[in-house]
């Protein structure tokens, strides 16, 4: 492959955007209800959503850092509800500690059993995920029935997520979901209203990730 | 692989969360500004975002949604910045018409040249797409530097895109590099401010290809 080789370089590095972002939100966000263990997750799902109201509106379980940073330096898997949150998770950081990050939605087997039952692939693959990854940390930015099938699991005793992040986007049935999630007392990460997406279930799991390479 | 067929399905379609949903953006949204051929972008990005004011800020150039189709229909290459947004658009419709969707940032020789030339990734990843994808679509929800890279191409008059979809999102140069796709007199669809993401750049990019699958 040949590139033009005589374009001047711009020399900005993607580091240096990301430190001034950073600084940039500390200061425009000012006052803010959240602990220094959640502010980092604050801090990430606004650098990628540019959206301070959606920063504000994130709800965290008291024990959700804590939980998340131990499951994630356990090793255990990360659940993904689609692609977009899967391929957006920084491998390395999970790797390090031997977890791994998985997506069903899918999975042959989760189609043909969505279609037999006339369901969503996301809730099947919520049913896959609970067999699957015992444990483990799920980051949901998309499917509202994933998120509903998975809180139902975990009242019934079916599930025991280390952590869920459950950050759904959307008009219908979302903004619902997120409200039951946070009624769980088990560790959550989550958002009041319509808002949330892939991206942000990705920046939250991240931030965490790194606190977990952090200590080291 | 098992599956707790016990489980009493839940029956919600994603096919009618999705017709609610744009109908509940049509009644909320109320009067705008947009044509009836840029509104299908309009409101699947709100969909995709929850976020009216997003939705609002969307800025078109008059050929926009006319080139899009075309070079969809004409089987032009897709070009993404991230691979979060190569996977969220939806391959059936582009390959239908011989397309394909590409990301080249995490190539080989993309990472080697931009080591070399100490300089960004997503900038060499452009100068890769505008020699593999000539007259191709972009789709650039994450990188400024990479939309940046693509506008001084298309001024130097070394790259001739069918259409540009430049909506990255965040805090250093992302809304400055829209402001300067808004100054070309190419076809682009963009957006004011600092909002976007590989959602909206996905969103944008599957209506357009679902329009152009709707003309037969």
């Amino acid at each position: 492959m040949e590139f033009h080789t005589d374009f001047k370089p711009i020399t900005v590095q993607p580091q240096e955007i990301e430190e001034r972002s950073f600084e940039m939100i500390t200061e425009e966000l000012g006052e803010h209800p959240f602990t220094p263990e959640q502010y980092p997750v604050v801090q990430r799902v606004i650098h990628a959503s540019a959206d301070f109201e959606l920063g504000r509106s994130l709800v965290f379980h008291p024990k959700a850092i804590e939980a998340g940073i131990e499951a994630i330096r356990a090793g255990c898997k990360i659940v993904a509800d689609v692609q977009m949150v899967q391929v957006g998770i920084s491998k390395p950081r999970i790797e390090k500690f031997g977890g791994s990050v998985h997506v069903y939605i899918s999975d042959k087997d989760v189609m043909e059993e969505a279609k037999r039952l006339n369901t969503t692939r996301a809730i099947i693959s919520i049913r896959k995920a609970i067999l699957e990854a015992e444990g483990g940390v799920y980051a949901i930015g998309n499917a509202p029935t994933a998120l509903l099938e998975l809180i139902r699991l975990v009242k019934e005793g079916a599930a025991k997520p280390g952590l869920i992040i459950g950050v759904p986007v959307g008009f219908v049935s979302a903004a619902e979901s997120k409200e039951e999630l946070a009624k769980l007392d088990i560790p959550f990460i989550t958002n009041i209203g319509r808002k949330g997406g892939s991206p942000v279930a990705v920046a939250a799991l991240n931030a965490i990730s790194l606190m977990a390479e952090r200590l080291g």
